[in-house]
């Protein structure tokens, strides 16, 4: 037995011996997204799933016993045992799907004791502290959580050394701001007017009632037009002097939750500072790679955006789960009448939008050198 | 037995003995909205359904034999037997609920027969000689169809004397133009974006798969945004010298279809020449009504649009049924930070989208004179 | 203004002077069923509307602030205020629309009060002094209310002088009771295996989760299967003695939940005593009229039960609102190979199941001389 | 360049020097069981897709402009060139996904020419001379496709030396028959009352209506009852000198099609010769395994059926998947009142229903030794 798997606590298995992954933390893990971290986890290259949390009502349960239904874990996991949310953790890497209302106590005090929490919650999304992160396109953003030891306390004092927050884009944000990237890097861009048409599980357990969405449609989701304004902005913005520099971009956008499972699907109408064609712009998104420090990572797909050709695509149940829900599917590039250009993106709101997101952060920490083995 | 009756077709019912009312041919009386014509004269004050045509394969055949199961008819109605589309029909008013490709070459020849054909159909909606009318937009448009005698000739020869042909809008435009004509009038309408969510019904029978529309949005309609970007213009136009001088509007749509089964919600954002706020608006659209000579049409709703204050709404299946189907529910309207407001619009695609849209346009064509008790 | 609208609680509407119908109080009037109470009354010919009254957190609210957004209350009943559900109230007749476990505490000291409830919770249908009735079966069993009064004492103390409590079955058995009742008059009923497709609406407000019910069916609902299996017994069974002796009918069912708004589908196989054929059947289903005492009431159809003809009907869309929810429909009726028929019975599970069949209960007990204008 | 793949089709793909797998065609290649056996056949152990053949008006088009949109081919099956139906095919295996009018005309004429057939289609199931084989239940009767050469002559003549028409059952079937079985052979089994709640993939493309299956039911599937009353009898039948004596079993069976896109749900209840109480059947089920001929088939799973313990489950979206579709799920085991036990059963349509099963019965075949690797 290693020394390591010897202070398991009891119930929770042991790593092989000869496992030299790194140990991670998953908050939140009975949730839809937290499950599928933990289901991402079981086969990942880098890391491993060391401890599980969840909320007080959990605590000592059975990860079984109190999983989203949506989740198949495996034996091994299923069989885990939920610890506080409080910890104490003895991996330094906490990957966190908590309610943003949770998030907000708790993540600044891991970040306090040296935690680096990459986090799906909204809590600290806008914080000018925190970075917000899609790797293939702001990966330099990452340096800011640099700035948080020492310094960044909205409400668990400053960080310690190596402790941190870092966060993903809301769900319908992750699929939209990686399809804007490069054609403002190429065209400019000036003005999007986004109309969402988003998936159930967006909303997690117990969400939406099927009462209202047999034979409907309800077009508002509280709280989502103001992020989806706001995001891209930050996320499209530049890091000066460990600040980010919002990008000049206006968004409008309208929200919808529809009766789809899985998939985020937008229709957007862009306006850019020059005169693109639909060759122009598809060569664009299909030459899109992330850049060099994000290349490579083991949940990011080579090529993030897929461009569909066909009249009646993308479709959330026939595009959702390419490249395991990490790509992103554009189509329907057609001219605007009234802006430069329109089409439709889709993306799988639990993958790309949620736990690939997440997960995807991660792999970024790890691959520039601020992940470490344990809680120093 | 009255002299009316004992010509009637065998096995179809005659008219109760002192009923005054106009007689009135369907066509395409099989389908879900020929069917819904044939259901709203049934109690209809001033036109009484008198033949009922459907294409050749169901010629002679009862009505309750290949009705649309989603229309339940009476007793009277079902048993009508249906006769052929070239007629002859003895009423001067003909309802046309057919397919483009059949009211192309059937609606020109009942023209040139002296029928007055208020259609449906898309066949001539673009049509330069044809007026495309919402009775509390553009009455006025109706003039169009007194110049068609003599002159125009599509393919069946010159409009006969009352002759003539009269459409209405797709089903989309039908619930947006109204919504758009009040802003255009107090404020100067420039450019509309429009993103739909379109009901299956609006497919007709048998429509769209159930397995494309289950867990699924299609974000493609062929021909339809096509349509939703030009009728608006020719409805909002004026009529110069009997030809209509289109809006200077500009529209980008984007359809799609969606898990609804009846009611198109539309998700609109729109630049103003003057500013508007939502109050304004607000007031403009609760304000308005039908000009004078389309006021007070039987299948017309006294306030064609209703704005609602919930945040939630308008939904499909809890706003479509407003006025039987005739009033125009508007929501969160809302400033747009890209153009000047944003809002959703929902109508009932069935109703002031098809079977009541072609029914108001025959209740306006009889209150300004047009219509005759036969054909003479 | 009369005396009786001057004790009206502030905000709430007068009865029009002269209008002599009976005042009624609702109970749980927020919720679906409640609401549909509300509705029903508004033209209805011998009651009308005089209390409404709702769980504690909305007591003092107006109705419109709490109602289920599936019901479309007038104008009128909208602005009603809420009252406690301990009351006190005037009316004699209550209408309750309580989940079971507060109507389990609430109707018997109502009853003991001297209130007659009219309940549609399931909190006593099982109790041995409590009649379970469906007028067009079983009105006869309306006696046992009147040896309520001075015994039955669940926990709120001796039923006083007309008061009492009278209970509709559960909303899948309000279905089948009826249409097992004249098999077992005329062949007699010896075993029923019978398998529900049950609406969504059925499980109130929130009810099931959209996740759920996307692409799925939940083959299963908390304890719905023991109300099928023993309620008909108590409904087909003979009163003797001011006690019911249960029918011998023998009952398997399995309950699931499918993604349909209203009505509950139900395929039943039954075994008979003597042979029937299909014909026999049709023909004692199409004769089934209520019993003298219950004919003519305002929200009884004339004819029950409807058999319908075609291949693939009954459709719950389709045929649930025949009668206004309350007409049961029959189809698909052939020979059972394992038994000796086979058949699928659809109705409307607010109406016929839940709203409907308490009101056609409350009108029951007014035609049998059981309602008095006030509590007296 | 082999010998081999110099006499491919134009543009198909030449197998890989050395790929030693039997070469197979797929006929009806564009649906979606075909579409699913190409699929299925692209990491087949023994198996390779030689050709693929579709009706005469996809002949000569790429099978990706053709082929079912709910499939996701690799891009080397995408460009493979659909032939005839009538061939000529070189490989000896042919898997037959056509319509039953196609297969009734094109199966006997191959069996003639010495191809052995594998076939889903309905076409020859009940013919005396064909096997129609589940391979965990009846794989012995596959001895009946040696009696075919030289005999058996439905329309193609007799087969040739070698040939033959070995068929899997119903879609609603295939999950049933290995459920029924190890009760009837433990416990005997009398009587079986089933109702089923099928998908929408069962109907193939276009399937049923959107329009009907949005908020709705459909308690009726043509032809289906008859074939789930029919071919359990055959399946658990006995193969006497070269026929099957049937089962003597009876089953009512209650058709319906839901809104669910994947998965076929029955309720089913059993009357048994002998007492079995829960923990015995679900004992047996558990226990159930193929007979040695069929065991350890790549596409069988080891254990054919699971059953769940959760009260409610199988559900259709979280269960259809297991073991790639093939392992049934079988779950709230109960008593019946009427009968002796009652459950629920989940399989997956289009694999243990349909693609999966004609591929176990090619594995079967070729275990048995009865594929050649080209036709002599």
């Amino acid at each position: 037995m290693t020394p390591d798997s010897s202070s398991s606590p009891a119930g929770d298995p042991s790593p092989s011996a000869g496992d030299r992954r790194i140990p991670v933390a998953v908050l939140g893990a009975t949730g839809t997204v937290g499950a599928r971290l933990v289901q991402r986890l079981e086969r990942h290259p880098w890391f491993r799933l060391a401890e599980v949390a969840a909320s007080e009502r959990s605590e000592g349960a059975r990860l079984r016993d109190r999983v989203s239904p949506d989740i198949e874990l495996s034996a091994v996991d299923a069989e885990r045992t939920l610890v506080s949310l409080d910890g104490p953790f003895r991996s330094h890497l906490v990957l966190s799907a908590l309610p943003a209302s949770a998030a907000r106590e708790i993540e600044p005090e891991l970040a306090a004791r040296g935690h680096l929490v990459v986090s799906n919650a909204s809590a600290f999304r806008a914080d000018p502290g925190v970075p917000l992160i899609v790797p293939e396109v702001n990966p330099d953003h990452l340096d800011m959580v640099d700035h948080q030891a020492g310094r960044w306390t909205p409400t668990g004092g400053p960080a310690r050394d190596g402790g941190g927050i870092v966060t993903n884009p809301n769900c319908a944000v992750a699929g939209l701001a990686p399809v804007l990237a490069p054609l403002d890097a190429a065209f400019g861009l000036r003005r999007v007017v986004v109309t969402t048409f988003q998936a159930i599980s967006g909303a997690g357990r117990p969400g939406p009632s099927a009462i209202d969405l047999v034979d409907n449609v309800v077009p508002w989701i509280g709280g989502e037009e103001e992020k989806i304004e706001a995001e891209p902005r930050k996320i499209l913005g530049r890091l000066v002097d460990g600040a980010i520099e919002g990008a000049s971009l206006t968004v409008s956008a309208t929200a919808t939750r529809v009766p789809v499972l899985h998939g985020h699907l937008e229709a957007v109408s862009v306006e850019l500072d020059r005169t693109a064609t639909v060759d122009e712009a598809t060569a664009v998104w299909r030459a899109f790679r992330a850049p060099e420090v994000a290349r490579g990572l083991p949940s990011g797909p080579e090529q993030p955006i897929v461009v569909l050709e066909q009249d009646d695509r993308p479709q959330p149940r026939l595009d959702r789960d390419r490249a395991e829900g990490m790509a992103i599917s554009v189509g329907r590039v057609r001219p605007c009448p009234v802006h430069t250009l329109r089409f439709l993106v889709l993306s799988h709101n639990l993958e790309r939008g949620a736990a690939g997101a997440a997960m995807l952060n991660a792999e970024l920490a790890q691959a520039s050198g601020r992940v470490r083995p344990a809680l120093g």
